[in-house]
């Protein structure tokens, strides 16, 4: 019989000034998880934040990853509001609509 | 202004026998993806593949790591029925319903 697998992963996400800020918001929320199927750790090295995840199957591991980097995604785009930036990934609206 | 961040990340998906038949699978899948705001490579290593995936912004890393661990997971799932097995995490569906 074949053994459920495990998956792990590593991401290194580059978020210039706003990875410290970013970093110290969500640390928390990944050090408390309450998932026992999935284990996460994160890391802040200059403007990177390096998150890794090992989960005992590929839904946990997909769960905790989608969670994790919508976070990081709300953080970032919560800063470049307050900067009067675009969103992260906005497509180019035309002015007309 | 804050430029568009880059996301990178690497994943070993441990899988036991079926690591090859899966590999094989889905490596065309991969190395076509039509995506331009996602480059992935993929790797086999005796029982673990590999996964290598770098994207422009985090919704295309989402949309590339999910859909590319729902093909290892369907093609996981199609190996193990085929032996009989039960699903890669099943719940223990009770026998009386």
């Amino acid at each position: 019989m074949m053994k459920p697998q495990r998956i792990q992963g590593e991401f290194q996400i580059q978020l210039e000034e706003a990875a410290h800020i970013i970093w110290k918001a969500i640390k928390p929320e990944i050090e408390n998880s309450p998932s026992t199927r999935s284990k996460m750790k994160i890391k802040l090295e200059d403007d990177t934040i390096i998150l890794k995840i090992e989960s005992k199957d590929s839904t946990a591991f997909r769960a905790a990853m989608n969670s994790t980097l919508r976070w990081i995604k709300l953080a970032y785009d919560i800063i470049k509001l307050e900067k009067g930036d675009n969103l992260w990934n906005s497509q180019k609206t035309s002015n007309t609509n």
